[in-house]
């Protein structure tokens, strides 16, 4: 594409390297910007250096924070002794627009995979171990909930977690598979449903 | 959504109020920033804000441009006689693109569309007229090839150009409307089809 525009064409550059975004949608999202005020591109470039510069993670569980310490390890209304591992913090979002988790996080920063050259010493599952051995002295965390993709890696990293979690004596579970509500028994994969009767539930009738 | 840091709410709020960006896009968007080095954050920052505050519009032709006067309507390897009239900047590059035109442009900035309360005042349509006045006594306007979209605003645009032009003497053409490149005929709406029959070409044979 030739730009009439020097502008125009760094502008269309640095957008068109973003994640889904190519040439021709980055061009629009430069156009829109000119056609706007120009304060909204000045708060849009503002939040964005900011957010880079500014952010921490949490000392704790490793979440994207304001603070050196993250709102919801700080809060007091949370359980501690309930702690859910999670592989990103888009998880933890996730989670937490549920409104069914009461507990604290833990944030991995990935899942193992030998293919892409992620060992065990790449994700924070030293601190995740030093965390539960800490707290054993002042709030002792009862059980930790595996919440990790149901790909191999996934499944790799939660059978290695659970492992050195149990050596510790703590609970271990991982989060239900199954069918997704609203979903139909014929559409669903055989692995998924086989699953399903395999860790079948009782029925609650209250 | 519940966001752990008020710097990555900021963020997110601020990308989602892009054009076909929802917040889950958005949120993806500043998570891929985070992971990033911060000087890929601070190229785009400083991209757009330089675009908007620095751009201007060509003086003659209404395009963006990086100076008073746009790079083709002061390049001497244009055809001055020839001039195209679109709608926006995108349609300046799409004919760009095509490399087979050698004119010049006039940008109106719209189409003439009461619904949105656009009359020919909200347009470049003086600047056209008044361009092609001035014209006569330099480098005389010989032919106007409007380009306008296949829109019923679209033609009334036209229609409204073509009079007033017309009155000048200047010779005034329409891109061709038809069937495109590649296109089977079975799935060409009537209209096109139709307006194709009545507005055939002969058969180049060399």
């Amino acid at each position: 594409m030739n730009f009439p525009s020097k502008l125009i064409e760094d502008a269309v550059t640095e957008i068109s390297r973003l994640p889904g975004i190519g040439k021709k949608t980055a061009l629009r999202l430069a156009l829109h910007l000119l056609k706007q005020h120009e304060a909204n591109t000045e708060a849009l470039a503002l939040a964005i250096t900011r957010m880079r510069s500014e952010i921490q993670y949490c000392k704790t569980c490793h979440n994207i924070s304001d603070a050196e310490e993250c709102s919801i390890c700080l809060s007091h209304r949370r359980d501690g002794s309930l702690l859910c591992v999670v592989e990103d913090i888009r998880d933890v979002l996730a989670i937490e627009n549920t409104n069914q988790y009461q507990g604290k996080y833990h944030v991995l920063g990935g899942v193992i995979s030998p293919i892409q050259g992620i060992g065990p010493e790449e994700l924070k599952i030293e601190s995740l171990l030093a965390r539960v051995e800490a707290a054993a002295q002042t709030e002792p965390i009862k059980e930790v909930i595996l919440a990790l993709s149901a790909t191999m890696e996934g499944d790799t990293t939660s059978f290695y977690l659970a492992k050195k979690l149990k050596e510790k004596g703590i609970q271990v579970s991982s989060i239900a598979r199954g069918i997704p509500v609203g979903g139909e028994l014929e559409f669903t994969d055989e692995v998924t449903l086989g699953r399903s009767i395999m860790t079948r539930i009782n029925y609650a009738t209250e």
